[in-house]
C-alpha cells in the first residue's frame, strides 16, 4: 500500500487539517458555557449554508438518520407520497417511506437520467392526493444534479410539500432552501461540509412545521419538536457528538472564508476539468456533461477493462481511493468525487493515475493530454455564472 | 475562565491523548480495506467488553439512539412491558416505550433508591404477561448501580426478556452479558469506553434475535437485521462515523492493555476514595455507600449552599466541570463522575476544589482531611474483590 493516501470518493471526503486539529482537542461538556457558544454559532452557520431563516436541526447520525427524521416527522401511515427516483439514493427514499407505512408512488427513471419538472407535474396530476414529494438534489450514484428548484415548483402546484436529499450537494452547488421553497432539506457533515461523517441535519420550513404537528408516526430520537425545543435554548436533546460539532463549526468557518458563491464556482470548474480531462483521454462520461452536475464525475469503464479491478489497482498502487458503481452499475462505471476540500491538482492526480493504469492495461486511450486539458479548462474557458 | 480544563461529569468523559490523536488522522473510506481491518477488530473488541459471543451492533448515534433501537426491534405496539425506574434514565425508558405504543407498566422507585429483585418478582407476578423488562445498570442521575444479574434472573423467571441501559457502566463495572443472561445491553462510546460521544452499541443475544423476527414496529436506521447483515461482512449499513470508529478501537485497545478486571478494580477504588473523601470533610452522600456504585459519586449540597452556584464556581474559578442534579434534584446534589480515563489524582483534585469553594462560602465542613483520606483509601483498605 502506498504511504500517501488520496480520498477521492463522493463521501466521506477529505477533511482540512484545521478541522482535524479541532477533533484532537480535549472533550468538553455539551452543557458547558464554552460549548454553548460554539453550538449557537454552528446553528447560525448551518442556517446560512442552507440559505434559510427557519430552523436547521442537528442529529448525531449518518445522513440516512436525517432522511428517517424527515419521514417520521412529515408523514403518517397510509398517506400517499411520491419518490422521484433516478439512482441509489432515490430508491432509498422509496424503501424508507415504504418501511414506515406510507403509500409510496414513484416517478422512476433509469439510473443516470435527469428528473424533469414536466414529468413530475404529469405524475402528480395522474396520482392526485400526494402530500409529500421526496427528491434527491445530487444523485451520488450517477453524478446527476437535479433542478430541485423546478421540481419543487411543480410539487407545490399540486399542493405537495417537498423533502430534498442534499447530502452530497449542500455547500457544493446552490441549494436555496427559502428562495426555492424547499420545505425540508436533509444533509450530512461528510461531503461538501468538509467534516467527518457522524452529523446529519434537517432544515425545516414553516410549512413543514405545520405538517409535523399533524403527522402520526411515533418518534423520539428523531423528534423534530424535541430537538427544536432544546436548540432554541442552545442545548441538545441528547448528548451530541461534541467533537464533530466543534469540527463542523471550524469547517463552516473555512467555507465562509472562501465564500459560498466562490465554493460553488470552484465546484463547477472542478467538474468541468474532470469531465474534459476524461473526454480528452478518450473516455466516455456517464455523468451528464453539464455545469450543474459538479459534485461527482461518473465515467464508463472502457471496453475490456475490469472496473472493480481498476478501483482496486488505483488504491493498492497509488493510495488513491475512488468509487466504483453502485447497484447494477457495479463494475460498469467509476466515480471521482470532487466535493468539499478539493482543488484542481486533486482532479489532475486522479486523471493521471487513471490514465496510467488504463494505459498499462492496454485500454484504447490517448496518453499525455488529460491533465493538460483539465488545467486549461480550469484556468480559462467559459466563466462560471 | 481558568486555562486548564478538568472534565469530571458522568459523561462525556475525558478522552486519552492516544484516542484524540486517532481523531486527527486523515479520513478514510468506510469500505476501504484499511478501515475494514479496524472495523472488524473493533467489533471483536466490543464483544469482548460486553462479554458476549453474540452480536454487538454499532450505530452512529447518541446513547439514546441505542435505546430507541432496542425498543423498535424488541417490541410491538400494545405489548405489555415493564420499566424499572429509579432516576432520570429509568424514566427515559418509560417515555420512549410509551412513545412507540407499548403498554408500559412501571416498577417505580424514588430517585436514589436501589431496585430489588424481590420487588421485580412481585411486580411481574402481579402484572402477568410482561414481555420485556427495561432496566438501568448505572443510574447516572443518582450514582446507583443496580444488581442487574439478580434483576435479570427475576425477569427470566417470569418469562420476560431484559434490556439493560449500560451507558455509563460498560467498562467501569462488571456487565456479564452472556453469563448473566442479559438479552440486550445498550451502551455508548462517551463514558467508560473513553471515546467522544457519537457511537452507540447494542449487544443482542440469541433470545433477543428470536424476538426481533416477530416484533412489529417499523425500523430502518435502527434495523438490527440490516445492521447485522452489513457487520457480518465487516461492512456498515450506512456511512459510519469513521473517525469515532477508529478512536473507539484505540480506546478499547488501551482498556484491554489495562485489563477489564483491573479497570473494574480501579473504578471501585476511585469510588471508595471519592465517597470517603467527601465524608471526611463532613459531606453527606446521596450515592449509596457501596463498592458496586463506582461510576459516579453524588453528594448532597450542604445546607446554606446554592448547589447550582457551586457547580458554576468550580467551573469558572478552576476549570473543573462536575455535574449538578437532574430533574427535581437540581440544586440539591452535585455529582462527580470518575468513569473511564480517571485516576486517583482526578478524585483528589475534585475533592480539593470542592473543599476550597465550600470553605470560602462558609459551609460547615472539615478542612485538610478529604484529600489525605481519599489517598489512604486508594492506597490501602479492603482489597477489591
Amino acid at each position: 500500500v502506498a504511504e500517501k493516501q488520496y480520498l477521492m470518493t463522493p463521501g466521506p471526503t477529505p477533511v482540512p487539517p484545521q478541522v482535524l486539529a479541532a477533533l484532537a482537542e480535549p472533550i468538553v461538556h455539551h452543557r458547558g458555557s464554552d460549548f454553548r457558544i460554539v453550538f449557537a454559532r454552528l446553528l447560525k452557520r448551518l442556517r446560512e449554508v442552507c440559505r434559510t431563516e427557519s430552523d436547521v436541526l442537528l442529529f448525531t447520525a449518518s445522513g440516512t438518520g436525517g432522511f428517517e427524521s424527515a419521514v417520521v416527522n412529515m408523514c403518517s401511515p397510509g398517506e400517499r407520497v411520491l419518490s422521484v427516483s433516478a439512482g441509489n439514493f432515490g430508491e432509498r427514499w422509496t424503501k424508507m417511506a415504504t418501511t414506515f407505512g406510507c403509500d409510496v408512488q414513484e416517478l422512476r427513471y433509469s439510473w443516470g437520467e435527469t428528473p424533469s419538472a414536466d414529468d413530475l407535474r404529469a405524475r402528480l396530476a395522474e396520482l392526485g392526493d400526494v402530500t409529500t414529494v421526496f427528491m434527491v438534489q445530487s444523485e451520488t450514484s450517477t453524478g446527476v444534479v437535479a433542478d430541485v428548484q423546478a421540481l419543487a415548483a411543480a410539487a407545490h402546484e399540486a399542493g405537495a410539500l417537498v423533502v430534498v436529499d442534499a447530502v452530497s450537494s449542500l455547500g457544493a452547488v446552490p441549494c436555496e432552501t427559502d428562495a426555492w421553497g424547499l420545505d425540508v432539506v436533509v444533509s450530512g457533515s461528510q461531503k461538501a461540509l468538509m467534516t467527518p461523517p457522524g452529523l446529519s441535519l434537517a432544515a425545516v420550513s414553516p410549512a413543514a412545521w405545520a405538517r409535523v404537528a399533524a403527522s402520526k408516526l411515533p418518534r423520539f430520537y428523531w423528534d423534530w419538536q424535541r430537538v427544536k425545543a432544546a436548540q432554541d435554548k442552545e442545548d441538545s436533546a441528547f448528548t451530541p457528538a461534541v467533537g464533530l460539532v466543534k469540527a463542523l463549526d471550524v469547517a463552516l468557518g473555512l467555507l465562509f472564508e472562501e465564500g459560498l458563491e466562490a465554493a460553488f464556482a470552484r465546484h463547477v470548474r472542478l467538474g468541468r476539468a474532470a469531465r474534459e480531462g476524461a473526454k480528452a483521454m478518450g473516455l466516455e462520461l456517464f455523468s451528464p456533461d453539464e455545469d450543474r452536475s459538479a459534485v461527482v464525475t461518473a465515467i464508463n469503464v472502457p471496453e475490456g477493462i475490469d472496473g472493480k479491478a481498476l478501483v482496486k489497482e488505483l488504491r493498492d498502487r497509488f493510495g488513491i481511493t475512488i468509487a466504483g458503481g453502485q447497484g447494477h452499475l457495479a463494475g460498469k462505471i467509476f466515480r471521482i468525487g470532487h466535493i468539499g476540500y478539493f482543488d484542481i491538482f486533486d482532479v489532475t492526480t486522479a486523471l493521471a493515475a487513471v490514465e496510467l493504469v488504463l494505459a498499462d492495461w492496454g485500454a484504447d486511450i490517448e496518453r499525455g493530454v488529460a491533465v493538460t486539458r483539465a488545467l486549461e479548462v480550469w484556468a480559462g474557458g467559459a466563466p462560471v455564472a
